[in-house]
């Protein structure tokens, strides 16, 4: 009898630490370079127009042996009635067999798989001697960027956190983020423009629709990681910036299209043969990343499908491996 | 704390009745008709061609209150290592909450929401007095599409079941079939072109890629359902049994470039056009369906991820209320 894990919420935060899976993300965008990773076209559907949506994103892991989907629902009127307006759920079969192997819940994975996606940015883009993080937008994404950010740039020492609607929101982030190092100052900041010239690596976890960062703001030798930016119409830094950075994405279809490289290439101040490669070419060293300590570096991180499948199969393998989520006959 | 009901494929034999499944699947093709039932694009990726591959069907019924899919993979070394090379899962959400709903088996389920289809074509389509029918084809799918025929065509006397590949197939499949009517005759034949010319209602359930029955062969009033073509290059009938038919499908789009009117169209015997309607347009009584005892009718059933939907949310339901399935913690 065939049998399949059922993975909840709670499951998934006691199972997933953030090395696994920025290891795991590591993993996709090398898989992704090489060709064993493939990414099948989107599915997207409107219920209603800015109330109510679904998207599917699939694809194949062929050498961590596993494919599968996420389905993300955004339900605008669900808080409304106590409920999240974000819910997905993922499938993962086996890639030697076609056999189904769990259904996850997507929503602490997701954040988790987006804040390693932000940090693996920065830890083959920054700067080695970087120190100073500018994190943009205090909602949900800004702690699990943060996290794995603290993960992989050790040398960290401060952390700005900037909100774009008001300033208590940040105070009120930090004052609650529970991960603190005693060796990184974590500072709530208004003045959005000092912050930008004095960090080394910014990260934008916004649903701006207009530029944040102004290129005049920007020293030479930063790095962006721009997570915020994944439908038509978004953007959360100046384009002219993007026409004088070294740009990288998780997926170039996805940047040009939906991504922060969106509006720079709509507009003409850059063309998609701007940017230089995708970022698995970087970890797979087919591609330079950062060449100048004066570089300024742009990872555009639209989020694919193969992240949720690649953490999601981490969850899975460990809940095995430590009895954690539900088995389930099928 | 959000539960979600996971079905194996013993709950599911459990579950499924094929009148609800056919009530189901009339409503899927009423949904489409109206608009209320939308069919998302196909994702389909080939891991080795002939080998591998799998396929996500989605879609969303307004109506009934459920949007999801189906994906289903394709292994054909399985069967070697003991496994199905054939399993699939279906995964449901509800349309006022975007909340996941369940996880379904799909092996049986398809079984019955395909018999279903093909007995549909027949309800609406076949002349009123009915009692003859071919199946044609032994496999898996042949006992489904007997046993929902026989729900919906009550003057049902016999049924001659015809196997391609060898009479012994056909004789195994009636010896072994376990739900024989005692007002029906269960007959294996050899001769398809007599059987043919003694039928009313043809059901087409074979992985053929040739014409297995000639247009000389079909007597007037005969009925048509065609279940087997699903990917292109497959076909069960002459094409010219098309050219002097009234043809209906269940998607026009799928129908014309995987289903049964595929070749015929694209060799010129017939056109896009000739296509009368899609079914629900017949149910929901905007074309007819038969109009004389003498026209030939053809059902193209290409199969729809709508129909997984409608029967696996039957499936749930009836799971909720007598307690059958595994209610898990999300």
């Amino acid at each position: 009898m065939h049998k399949i894990f059922v993975l909840s919420e709670d499951d998934t935060r006691q199972l997933l630490e953030l090395e696994e899976v920025i290891e795991g993300i590591e993993n996709v965008y090398k898989e992704k370079s090489s060709g064993s990773g493939k990414v099948f076209p989107l599915v997207f559907h409107e219920f209603e127009k800015g109330v109510a949506d679904m998207d599917i994103k699939s694809g194949t892991l062929d050498k961590m042996g596993v494919y599968g989907l996420k389905l993300v629902s955004w339900f605008g009127n669900n808080p409304s009635k106590g409920l999240p307006s974000l819910s997905g759920i993922v499938m993962l079969f086996d890639s030697s067999t076609g056999l189904p192997i769990g259904t996850i819940s997507a929503e602490h994975m997701t954040g988790m798989r987006t804040g390693a996606a932000g940090a693996i940015g920065a830890k083959y883009l920054a700067r080695n001697n970087s120190e100073v993080m500018l994190m943009v937008g205090s909602g949900h994404q800004a702690s699990y960027q943060i996290r794995a950010m603290q993960t992989v740039i050790k040398g960290l020492k401060k952390v700005f956190v900037y909100d774009p609607i008001n300033f208590e929101s940040a105070k009120g982030f930090i004052s609650k983020f529970e991960y603190k190092l005693d060796s990184i100052e974590y500072i709530p900041v208004q003045d959005l423009e000092t912050s930008v010239a004095n960090s080394d690596i910014i990260v934008t976890a916004t649903p701006s629709k207009k530029p944040l960062i102004m290129k005049e703001w920007v020293k030479a030798g930063t790095h962006f990681s721009c997570m915020g930016s994944d439908m038509s119409g978004k953007q959360e830094i100046d384009e002219n910036i993007l026409k004088s950075a070294k740009l990288f994405t998780d997926d170039i279809l996805q940047s040009v299209s939906v991504g922060e490289f969106e509006v720079g290439i709509n507009n003409g101040t850059i063309t998609k043969e701007d940017i230089i490669c995708e970022i698995g070419d970087v970890l797979n060293g087919e591609y330079d990343g950062r060449t100048s300590d004066n570089d300024i570096t742009v990872f555009d991180s639209t989020g694919i499908g193969l992240q949720d499948i690649a953490a999601g199969y981490i969850a899975i393998q460990k809940a095995k491996k430590i009895n954690i989520g539900t088995e389930v006959k099928f």
